[in-house]
């Protein structure tokens, strides 16, 4: 798809100028119709071959677009420590720019297997592995009504050599950042490999463009050109467009068994209980503070019904561990900043770097839940979240997170019970609302929601394990045995 | 002020639970009320000797409290580093909570001066120094309606021993994080430095606690019941109070004349500007490309009157930069997130870290300049403003930032050429909206607020350069030229 992106007539003087009013004129319309719509955040991705002028490219978009709202997000190619300790995706996830936003980005998620690939360090089969990854990502930022637009810049190889001569002459007025990968000495290997990449990656919903850069005013005037075009098509459409993944037919779903099979009868007495829980405490203990775990870290996840006991349990999963090291997350309906980013968003900024633990008291799966059941959220958004969900937590496993996620579960009578009671007690009511009493009514769609996000998001790496929670003792042993099991086993 | 925390009696165990019982509802009552009224943010700050239960007692907050609105901060004692890139208070800075919330600080702003001094690191006269510039910072907190309570555990030498060997030996039910500043070998300096330095830090606006320690029952309660009281009280009276720094009288002010001083005449031809632009970018560029910035950062600050030309300044000072290592913020209104923090939180989550450049068009300085001239905050809040910003730009620079701040001046003649031109221009009318117009009717205003700022913040780390933007070529030089100054000077 390279090929076809010739060195195109310089432009007339008189001509460009023209264009460049209607453009700067356009571009800022369509910025402040975004800001007051507030319908999509836009990405900018930039990549190509050293000295095309990207950086010279993004100078231009400051000075032609409002800079209130736009960004430019540049990522070196070492990440610091925060990012290292973190999945890869982290350091982009953290950056996404909010609906009403434009972000320009520079040293991408392409930039490690694009440069990886040229060296000869990773194979095909690993490139097309982190390729697909990637197709995956920006399928997700497409459902989550993102506009990405991915623009390659290229030169002819011999005019790349001339440019680079020039800029490290200091003949050029702008600044070169060196990108040894994509110079000319890897000239022809880049522009291949940058094919292949656009090849595989070039989906609808986030298509590659070529940008022949060896003119600087064509650069700037396709460049900003095919950004006005896209958002203005987008803000034409965005309204009645469908989701991507909306499935025509709803695969059927599970009926709810999977809790309903849940034995509730297991207990623990007291004496036992005494005498088992510091036992698993100080375990838990000894394993996070080990060598070992400070290459991992520990992710916690808790659900189930109403007043099944999280709370208690997650406090004494925490009891043994240094505040300094682990954080709860209680999860409650997003912000206005979180609300105008894509829905993971907020968990993502959550992530603990490695040696440390997040546990949360709700999570990302309330989507499949509440937002669900109450129709939060369309079908077609829940029903991909189940893979969305499966991709960021094998993302999480494969940066070194440890994954525990607890259902826990009670009867119907034993919830009337504890409603009860918390009406009953002074300092527990507030955990009571008219909202738990109108959730208890649907009590079989949350069965049924339930059922089936186990069912969906079981995976080998990141394991429900479904609790009995009817004897809260019995409970807080079993969370702790197994976290305790899972460390032991993975570390 | 420690020798009155004597040892307790015991507490009965009825009346422990009926205690208990009412502060948990009382707790838990003032969380919700916090939550809807939003009327301030509460911290818990603990600190105190090794083993007396502050980790216990944080685990008891966590269960008598709604741990929806409560968070603990808990920092290690080695800073990560992407915060040791940066002012030693930023990390603090970028966790504090918001208005509605409580957090829980362990390992706070305190653990340094306190650690150092009872390690015989700093003398008596660097401690002082570091506590003086704490209570500057408590002090801000204070004024921005933070409600900062400080507690000391303590415990007699013996019993202190007594429980670390228990805790050693693992028959307490609890985690222990070794603290050895404070552990037995310590037990007399620590509470001597420890009670200094609640004598120098104990403020009217946030005084310390002593919590005896002895008995578990106690210090938790004594540790809840005061947190209680606390935020009862400032509930009760946070409506009536008086900000803290409310000058009796208004120093006299400047008159707008070191505005009026400014000398509008310089100017730049073309010929010497083409030349000029290039040799001072490149000279930019070498700077920080240099070694010796690597160990530095660079903040440059924009103010000035409307239509002065920011923009076109900011974007001759950026070319020449890497934009991996460079970031413009431009400062509008606060969103819902930043308008329930202290008003420099969101500038501190915006400090670069060392290697790195930050451009502020507009910035912390709007508090004395549009808010105070619209009358967005009172008297007294732009009033302290002055001198929070000076420990503020202290903060950067001591943490080796160089700072550069422009004031960008045109006559008022030259706006409403400005203005008239912008409207007329399709890509330039988004620039003027009705707000300029209206400001440009309180010119006089805006002046001498900008002549108090300029003489009230110019300090010898972080000067005011006074540019004529009258013509615009020379502004952009002008601008490039300090920087460069100031980073040949510093570096």
């Amino acid at each position: 798809m390279f090929q076809s992106a010739t060195i195109p007539q310089e432009i007339d003087r008189k001509d460009y100028q023209a264009r460049v009013r209607n453009l700067r004129k356009t571009l800022l319309d369509l910025q402040h119709e975004l800001r007051d719509k507030k319908s999509f955040a836009t990405i900018i991705l930039l990549a190509g071959l050293d000295g095309a002028g990207k950086g010279a490219a993004i100078s231009r978009l400051y000075e032609w677009m409002d800079t209130r709202y736009l960004t430019c997000n540049a990522y070196l190619e070492k990440p610091g420590e925060e990012e290292r300790l973190r999945p890869a995706m982290w350091r982009y996830w953290r950056d996404l720019p909010s609906r009403g936003e434009t972000a320009i980005v520079f040293g991408s998620w392409y930039q490690h297997p694009l440069k990886a690939a040229v060296l000869d360090k990773i194979d095909q089969q690993t490139l097309e592995h982190e390729l697909h990854a990637i197709n995956r990502f920006e399928e997700m930022l497409a459902n989550e009504n993102v506009l990405l637009l991915k623009f390659w810049f290229t030169l002819p190889e011999e005019e790349q050599e001339h440019r680079l001569k020039r800029l490290s002459e200091g003949k050029e007025q702008e600044r070169h950042y060196l990108e040894e990968w994509s110079s000319v000495k890897n000239h022809d290997s880049a522009q291949k490999i940058g094919e292949t990449t656009a090849l595989h990656t070039s989906t609808g919903y986030a298509p590659w463009y070529v940008i022949p850069s060896s003119s600087p005013q064509q650069r700037d005037l396709a460049l900003a050109e095919t950004i006005a075009q896209a958002m203005q098509r987008k803000l034409e459409t965005s309204s009645l467009a469908q989701p991507l993944a909306a499935p025509a037919v709803l695969p059927r779903l599970a009926s709810g068994a999977t809790i309903k099979a849940i034995e509730l009868s297991a207990s623990l007495d007291k004496p036992l209980y005494k005498q088992e829980l510091p036992r698993w405490q100080e375990r838990l203990s000894g394993y996070v503070d080990s060598k070992a775990f400070r290459k991992r870290s520990l992710i916690c996840v808790f659900q189930g019904n109403d007043a099944a006991g999280k709370g208690g349990s997650i406090r004494r999963l925490t009891a043994p561990l240094d505040p300094r090291f682990y954080k709860v997350y209680p999860v409650a309906a997003p912000n206005e900043v979180e609300r105008l980013h894509p829905y993971l968003w907020r968990f993502w900024q959550k992530v603990p770097r490695l040696g440390h633990t997040a546990i949360f008291d709700r999570s990302w799966y309330e989507r499949v839940l509440v937002e669900r059941v109450e129709g939060f959220c369309s079908e077609a958004d829940w029903m991909r979240a189940y893979s969305e969900i499966n991709s960021f937590e094998r993302e999480l496993k494969d940066a070194g997170a440890i994954i525990c996620k607890f259902w826990l579960a009670i009867s119907e009578d034993e919830q009337l019970k504890r409603f009860k009671d918390r009406e009953k007690t002074d300092y527990k009511n507030y955990k009571i609302t008219p909202e738990d009493w109108r959730n208890r009514l649907r009590w079989d769609d949350y069965e049924i929601a339930a059922g089936d996000m186990i069912d969906r998001t079981s995976t080998p790496y990141a394991p429900w394990t479904l609790v009995s929670s009817q004897d809260k003792r019995h409970a807080r042993v079993e969370v702790l045995r197994t976290v305790c099991n899972a460390l032991q086993a993975q570390l």
